[in-house]
């Protein structure tokens, strides 16, 4: 199938396209973003078939063994399987979700949580990685850069590890933990500390970009997209080939929710499914510039169109604290993505206030889910989308965890001592009296 | 199937036997360990054709949610399907090794890593923990209590929060990190901070057990075993019901060992394999009673008797350091049953070197494949087994990555350093020539 087709880069401003493989630099010459389109594609309901064969986990094909993957024809069709770098990603039980967590939502939903943390480099990253990292393989690309302090450069030195791609990540001195230089270093690739800000290491990281002297893994990079799909396609199998009734999405550069809804997109569009789920991206009241303008732009209960909400958007430079970290970002670079996918799906972008947020967590892993503040963000949202009405009783909604509890411990510590108590001795009777055994 | 089975505690000293559920108290009257043992199995190789058609990842049934109740008639096959606790445990991908790390062990291996810290508490205790729970929950136990700073407790404040158990952990005050703290905390147990040390938080739930005040969730309850048999399972079924040639395990308190080692017998004595692999199990040498004594007792090549070896065995008290610090126990509780297997087997028990440990878990990483120093005192021990001749040339060895590597980030950060760079300055200049672009 792949050597009939051809995939282009089609700038989303002004329509003008370039090849995708061997692609560099992922500005159009106007400025707008890419996305990535496939000339050739010629789908039908068959293929569900393959898929549903090769989601048999007894089988050690590359496209059984990748929950991306495992939709090649959608994700990437014109690469060829032997040219797949893959860790295993999107490989992971659906959650439904616990009495808890379902009551404190409200709206008695059929509520799913899809944790994409439980991934080789721990968060929804992987998705958009693999993809990415096969693409830059086949591209001939030597060296990738980014500036992530998180998740991004953690998952781009482990893909860049698989494909034998160098990869640097640069990071400001003094700024960053353990935790954010563990992952980089495990995979091998070169660490380094600029004596600046995180702008500062941005800027050099643009530089070099610009120059073409390493590529970009960031969320410019528009066949991550293409991978983050897989969570649509995910779901709508899991659910015997029924779309759910919305998603629920935290917002930080914006390139899951756009991938939800182009994924939900190309499913319709080629007769894959029969309707669109309603994308409900929910942001921090510390970094919501989509969410603030959403709210300005709501006509009689329904948004505006893209054009419109992009004259209203203003990015947010003021940003406030909280501990959704990996979405404390105030002009996502995917954000007339973003408008163009909630608007199709006429979704929401909502805001969750901090201590809602929290308790989310809190509230998730009362049920045995330990999940991150971005998906505490999303579970807030989800609760006020009950309130507001948006989102309607008994209805089949997906909620994506982004990444493992395990890269935030400091919320339940922080959030959680109400459940900690210190015992003034060492004997058992006091312990058991507190307890209550 | 499950009305017609009778599950039963043996011990493993004197044999008396007494019934699984509602046991609370998992030691024999004589002091041994007890095993799970089934009265009215009848198994055969038509069972295969139903492991095979549940590891279908679009089922959203509970036997294909799972990697381990996918083996349910394996695994316990006297609870009902309606009594499991499941969080979507040993739901993964199987992870082929890369070239580095091939190279660095030798031989020209057929090598794999089960990497289980992809489950839902991030180690491998989520196989024995979803059995165990189960089990617990059957038998009508209201409050389960453990004195673990890692991994165990996680497992037990998760799965007891699905089960609506209540969960307490004793922890010495003063002694423990935010990231031993969260996980119970975001599960919602409560968390006894005492003025002692580990050893006085190990005595108070000692004798809430032997109280029978709570249940107890580490090593010593053998429902934990029967679940981390489905490693086994996975496994063969992964290669067309073909047993690998060798299993390499990281051995701590010895449930992982002496499970791979029972799964294996299980499988040969009804049929489903034609051989038992070499279970080989590997301590760091901060902590390694088993392998010390296991070099003394080889005759010929061949291990002696399980008998002659637990004469020789001796507890270790003088303990090292070593990063690998889930494993850093003198007196596994399971060494009885970790000789068992062993010498059933034909396998082995050695020790890694500390800096050998700490360089495989970097190999792994150059590989795209972030493992905890577990995993890394696994792997030493297979390049010493290539070594020694232990394992042969071109054999299949599969190695249990027993936890992720990101609740261990500071092995990486310590022993990558080369790979750290400080800039002077933060002009792109600088920065281009230190990474060579």
């Amino acid at each position: 199938m792949e050597t009939r087709i051809k995939s282009v880069l089609k700038c989303i401003r002004c329509g003008d396209e370039t090849e995708l493989y061997g692609a560099k630099n992922f500005t159009c010459h106007c400025g707008g973003l890419y996305d990535v389109c496939h000339y050739g594609l010629n789908l039908n309901r068959s293929i569900l078939r393959d898929f549903d064969e090769r989601a048999a986990m007894n089988s050690s094909s590359t496209l059984s063994q990748s929950g991306v993957w495992r939709f090649h024809e959608l994700v990437m069709p014109s690469l060829s399987v032997s040219d797949i770098v893959s860790l295993g990603e999107g490989i992971m039980p659906f959650w439904q979700a616990g009495n808890n967590l379902r009551e404190w939502v409200g709206g008695d939903l059929d509520l799913w949580i899809m944790p994409e943390g439980l991934t080789p480099t721990g968060s929804f990253k992987d998705f958009g990685g693999t993809v990415a990292i096969s693409v830059a393989k086949k591209s001939g690309v030597k060296a990738i850069i980014c500036a992530s302090t998180g998740d991004t450069s953690a998952m781009a030195a482990a893909y860049a590890a698989k494909a034998g791609i160098a990869c640097a990540v640069v990071l400001p001195k003094g700024k960053i933990t353990d935790v954010q230089m563990a992952q980089p270093i495990a995979h091998g690739a070169r660490v380094i500390l600029i004596p600046g800000n995180f702008d500062a290491c941005m800027k050099i990281v643009g530089e070099l970009v610009a120059a073409e002297r390493a590529s970009p893994i960031n969320s410019i990079n528009p066949a991550r997209i293409e991978g983050h799909q897989a969570t649509v396609f995910l779901a709508n199998q899991f659910f015997g080939w029924q779309m759910p009734d919305v998603f629920v999405v935290p917002v930080g550069n914006g390139s899951n929710s756009s991938s939800v809804g182009k994924g939900m997109r190309l499913m319709l569009d080629n007769g894959l499914a029969g309707k669109l789920a309603k994308l409900i991206g929910v942001q921090s009241e510390a970094a919501n510039p989509l969410a603030s303008s959403w709210e300005l732009v709501q006509t009689n209960g329904s948004v505006a169109g893209a054009g419109v909400w992009s004259k209203v958007y203003k990015k947010k430079t003021d940003l406030g604290d909280t501990t959704a970290t990996a979405a404390l970002i105030g002009n996502p670079v995917s954000y007339e993505k973003v408008m163009r996918e909630i608007v199709a799906s006429r979704g929401a972008v909502l805001t969750a206030a901090e201590q809602d947020l929290n308790k989310a967590v809190l509230v998730a892993g009362s049920d045995g889910h330990f999940v991150c503040p971005q998906t505490g963000t999303a579970l807030a949202g989800l609760r006020q989308s009950v309130q507001r009405g948006l989102v309607k009783r008994g209805q089949r909604v997906v909620v994506i965890s982004t990444a493992t509890g395990l890269k935030f411990p400091h919320v339940p510590v922080l959030y959680g001592k109400n459940l900690v108590t210190e015992a003034r001795t060492c004997e058992t009777g006091e312990v058991a009296d507190i307890i209550g055994v």
